[in-house]
This record gives structure tokens, C-alpha cells and sequence, in this order.
């Protein structure tokens, strides 16, 4: 049995600090998605509230099921579409970066906590996640979830490949000048561990920090199925399981690897 | 302290099974490397003797101190330069894809064994090597060996920048389709595990293989030093571990690693 999802990757939205343009400016890509068929809908890390919004961080936050996620559930009932979205959410004492997706009855399926922080923009607000491998299903696809900085660690992909995930969904806020990550280490991924990888990166300027864009889908074989350009848009794509069943015949590394091998050298620094 | 060493990457020679011709085509790219103030030359995968040559591997096997180290031992001797080089080696009642190195003075450095093997064309004639990490220094620089499909598994570049490798030497025999790995995934390796890193690859038809060209040099931020074209030519690059060390200070992946979190997924496959 093989499954197909239509997707819209949504390159937006832009503004800093503002929850309800955000939010408006995604539902109004929800309803352009629902029109072109798509089933879920991607957003980049942080797309409710801006991403470097410095200590409006902890003015923004709010628990996973607070006005955000109610404000999401609308949007996904009314237009019959999942959302992918970032928040930073409350609990435990502090704020995580995290992830949550809402399925087309308004329901959340996963949340996910971003497990490696990046420099300064991270450890100045979040606690890390430490669950590193969270899941969800539609229509039939199992698919993954991690954010931004976490997908340049390719022990992290490994471990989404080695739990069944077909579709590794990758909110993020890739800035000038690691172009390098949307252009090369994404499209090594999805090669490396055989799975389809969703990139879904803000553009623009934000505070100190100018986005890359180039938001991406990879097939398992490393090729493009779509990429954007460095402003806002919504890009379409089809994920077909049938394809990753076609290049696992090809491309054999998850069976070549040499477990044997990796324990005395594969650590890492403590 | 920092070190720099000029490196002369030869993508070539296209003689299917025929090792005297090999090697005179390989000692003239060792004249014009020394002409060039390069201190090393590296050649691709089974450069001795052709990659794709059938049963002819069993004829042209030998041992690591046989007549094609003698050769060239006096190459290096002769020009100064330290080779590194691919040859099938006798040993252990059977064949290892091995990769050889011997510095000026014509001395046996380094010898590594291919431990991914690929496809029926490795493992038809070939044993795996065991032994992940091998190393070398020229002029203070720490170097490791790989062959070709050992490269596209993250854990073994781990393993060497745990290891303490700066210069990741990778001879190779990549075919079409498979492009990719030439020219994203080679990249998104030396960016992930902080480390340079030379891949050259053989060039032309050979038997029923198209091989890819493309040989690279890749810096610590997954910026190319040097690219070949799809004939055979030989490329010039400086490696600089100044470069090195001011990546790392700004590339924190191999310090930003969760290995609390790899364990429990993080396993190859049985």
C-alpha cells in the first residue's frame, strides 16, 4: 500500500512580534492551499509570533493548548486543512521552541520541542526539548518533525529513519550566510537516511537577521521537487511513498551502514 | 600552531586493467604536482589498476609491499611528492579495496581498507575492511583516509573529526546517476564534522560505468576550494588549518551534538 499527500509550504509570514497578522496571513495561505488541494499546510519555525522577537519571547508564549492552538484549530476546521505551525510555548518553568500540528478537525496530533539549540537566539530563551523523535500521521504517511538547527545533525535524521518516518517536516529560520543548509545539507539528508524532507524557512529581514528563503521539498534521492525563491510564497508538492519504496531499492545505505563500526569512534563529546 | 599544505587532486587515469599504464599516467601527474610546489598527490579509487575490471581483480591483487607500492615508492622518491593511491589488495585469504599512501621518501604511511562495501561491484570481489579510522600527518596536518561509499555515511566522518582528523582524503569511483554525491552530499559532510575534505573520483567510461568527475576539495564550511570537470584533469588546492580553526569557532556542530538523545534511536540497523 502506498499513500499520497498534497502539501503547501507556506515561505511566510514576516512579521515580527505580531500574533495576529500571523495568524491572518496564514490562514489566508490555508484557503489558498485548500483551493489547490493540498492537505496540510507547512509554516516556518516560530510562524506565530516572529522568531528573533528577543524578550517579546516571553511576552508572546503561551501553553501548547492556549490562544495560539485555539486560533489554529479554527483556522484548520474552517478550511479542512492540517497546519504545521511554531510557537514558543510555556511550561516546565521556561519556554520551548516548539512545534505543533493541528489535523484538518482542529485536533493537535504532535508537538514537538526543538532538541538543539542554536547559539545565543536559542539558549537566550529556551529550554531544550529532549525528545527527540515525535511523530504524526495523514493520510497514511508517517511523518516527523524537527526544527531548524536539529536537521544539521544528521544523528537526528538517522533516528527519525530508524522509528518508520517516510516525511521528515522541518520548520525553520535559516539566515544569512548558511544558505549551505537549504542548498546542500538538506537535499544530503533525505539521500543519506531515505526519507522525504519538507524545509520550511521564514524570508525577509527580522531584527538583526536577513532569512535565506529557499524553502525546499526533497525526494529520497536527494532531488528537488520544489524549491522557492528568497521572498514569500506558497509552494505545492506531492508526496508519494510510492517513490521512497522506488529509491530504498536504489539506494541501500540504511542497510549498509556498519553499526560495528560507529561504536568506538561515534560519540559525542561529552 | 597552524599548518598549510598544497595538494595536487588527479582525476585520472582511465586505463581499464592495465597497471603499467596507470602508473606512468600517474607519475606524470606527480612531476607536473611537484612542478606545482604540491607536497602530496591523490588519485581515486583502485588508480593502479582500473576500478569496474570483472575478474581481472583477482590478477592484479597483490600485496601492500608488491611491485605497485615499489613503483610507487620510486615515483615519490622521485619527485618528492607523497602519493596516495587505490589498489586491490591480497591479504587474509581474499581482496580488500585498499587505498595506500607513501610519502616522499617512498614509505608506506598509511593503508586503509574499504569498510562500506558497494553493491555486487564491491562485494562481488571484495572484503570489508574493519578498521574505520586511519590516519596520517604531512607537514602537521592530520589526515584520514576513506574510499568512495564509505563518504556518504555520516558516522564515518564522525568518527574521523572525533577522532582528530583535519583533512578527510577520500579516493573514489562514482558512477551516474549519482551526481549527488559529488555535489552535495561531500559538501554538507565537511560542514557537518567540521573538517576538509578532497574527494577526486575517476573520470571517463569504464565497462559499463559512466563515472562522474567532479573531483572536489571542500572547506570546513562546505565552500569548494577547487572543482574538477568530467574529464580528466589534474586540481590545485591549499590546505590551510588557520581556515579550520576559524570555522569551528563559528560551525559548533560537533559541540552542539545531543549523544544524550542518539542512543535510544541512534542504532543501525541489525
Amino acid at each position: 500500500m502506498t499513500a499520497t499527500v498534497r502539501a503547501s509550504l507556506f515561505q511566510g509570514p514576516q512579521f515580527s512580534g505580531e500574533v495576529r497578522a500571523n495568524l491572518d496571513a496564514i490562514a489566508g495561505a490555508a484557503e489558498r492551499a485548500a483551493d489547490a488541494g493540498a492537505s496540510i499546510l507547512v509554516t516556518p519555525e516560530m510562524s506565530a509570533t516572529g522568531y528573533d522577537i528577543g524578550d517579546l519571547v516571553d511576552v508572546r508564549a503561551e501553553p501548547a493548548d492556549g490562544p495560539i492552538y485555539e486560533s489554529f484549530s479554527s483556522i484548520a476546521r474552517t478550511t479542512g486543512v492540517a497546519i504545521v505551525y511554531g510557537y514558543p510555548e510555556s511550561a516546565d518553568g521556561g519556554i520551548y521552541n516548539s512545534v505543533q500540528v493541528v489535523d484538518a478537525d482542529g485536533t493537535s496530533v504532535a508537538r514537538y520541542r526543538k532538541t538543539h539549540l542554536f547559539g545565543d537566539l536559542d539558549r537566550g530563551h529556551f529550554l531544550a526539548g529532549n525528545d527527540l523523535v515525535v511523530q504524526f500521521d495523514i493520510g497514511g504517511i508517517t511523518c516527523g518533525l524537527l526544527t531548524c538547527y536539529d536537521v544539521e545533525f544528521p544523528e537526528a535524521v538517522r533516528a527519525h529513519s530508524d522509528s518508520g518516518t517516510q516525511w521528515l517536516i522541518v520548520p525553520t529560520g535559516l539566515m544569512m550566510p548558511f544558505d549551505i543548509v537549504a542548498t546542500h545539507v538538506v537535499p544530503a539528508r533525505a539521500y543519506e537516511s531515505q526519507l522525504f524532507i519538507a524545509y520550511v524557512n521564514r524570508c525577509g529581514r527580522e531584527s538583526d537577521l536577513e532569512y535565506c528563503g529557499l524553502t525546499c521539498a526533497i525526494a529520497p534521492d536527494g532531488s528537488e521537487l520544489a524549491r522557492a525563491g528568497r521572498v514569500q510564497e506558497s509552494i505545492l508538492v506531492d508526496i508519494d511513498t510510492a517513490t521512497l519504496l522506488e529509491s530504498r531499492t536504489v539506494n541501500t545505505h540504511l542497510d549498509d551502514r556498519r553499526p560495528d563500526l560507529y561504536t568506538a569512534h561515534g560519540r559525542g563529546r561529552s
